[in-house]
């Protein structure tokens, strides 16, 4: 007995990141109960964004310029380049404020089975990017301690360190997370943070 | 470092019932990642629902039309009415097919702290409602088992028993919900559901 374009709302908002069938419900019947406060200024911004936002087409970043507000920063350090997994793991590295250089977001991991090869994630032109940087230092490798994500390092960097020879290549380090109790963290993360222990 | 339009929609999902600073983040993110098949579809449901859902002027279920689809069907009992607490609750009864007569939607609760009323919870209007519906035989009082919930049934019983003394009041029945295990019931829920046993 939903009105349909209630119904059609609900799926939508149902197959966003983090929402399911319950809380698409009550998001919906949050928007409609609050039009001037909640969908009135959401339906703005969705608008904005739509026409603004734009993928940088240097970095992948997503900003409303392209070169985004990093790559054209002269504050930036133009002597590191970070390589990220995708957009959020930027954001979270700008959130820790502690890295200042460039930033290459790949929007993937290699997969043989999602047919995710070398060419999806856009290897050659970060090589060619990588190749006309020519300040360049440095590259930190920051892709997940996964699988998948240690697979896609490991191809990054053997294939960057044969067209750049020169370059230093880092990654983050593994062990223990600040405020990580060691009984609660798993076998693998120990083992690492016991042989990376460092000399008081 | 993020553009002031993400920052403002990333805020704005994140206020969106069931989600946080983390989802808001990640809706944004695939949203803009995924501007056809999902920024689009949601900014156009969006609106249609801003222009097209209305709160029903006879029971204040959301519909497209005023009276709503349940209030102006032919095939709906007009014997029963059933007062619930809120939209999300009418939904959840319409979902079990397990009710065919009319809905009232109250809209909350009563709360001294939060200062809502019976002038709030238009109690005058449910009992002019009542007293209109010629045929109504029972009111189904389903509203939720917490403290307010039955405080609020409570006075909306005594009320409309004094306007209209002969019609039947009921109210939704106490007990182990289905596939609860009284192991992880709360004593109150097995008290009463004790009580309440049932010959077999």
């Amino acid at each position: 007995m939903q009105s349909p374009q209630l119904v059609h709302l609900i799926k939508l908002l149902s197959r966003l990141p983090g929402l399911g069938p319950r809380s698409g419900r009550r998001a919906a019947l949050h928007l409609i109960k609050n039009k001037e406060q909640a969908l009135s200024p959401l339906l703005s911004a969705l608008t904005q964004a739509a026409e603004s936002i734009v993928t940088c087409n240097q970095c992948k970043n997503l900003d409303t310029i392209s070169p985004c507000h990093i790559c054209s920063s002269p504050q930036r350090d133009q002597d590191t380049l970070c390589i990220v997994e995708d957009v959020s793991d930027l954001w979270a590295l700008e959130r820790s404020a502690s890295f200042k250089g460039q930033y290459h977001v790949l929007g993937g991991t290699l997969s043989a089975i999602g047919g995710v090869g070398p060419e999806e994630l856009g290897i050659g032109t970060l090589i060619a990017r990588v190749l006309m940087l020519s300040n360049l230092r440095e590259i930190v490798i920051a892709l997940s301690a996964t699988v998948e994500g240690q697979t896609t390092a490991h191809y990054v960097h053997r294939a960057l360190q044969e067209a750049c020879p020169h370059l230093a290549f880092s990654a983050l380090a593994h062990g223990i997370p600040l405020g990580g109790e060691l009984d609660y963290l798993d076998d693998g993360t120990l083992t690492t943070a016991l042989m990376a222990r460092r000399a008081l």
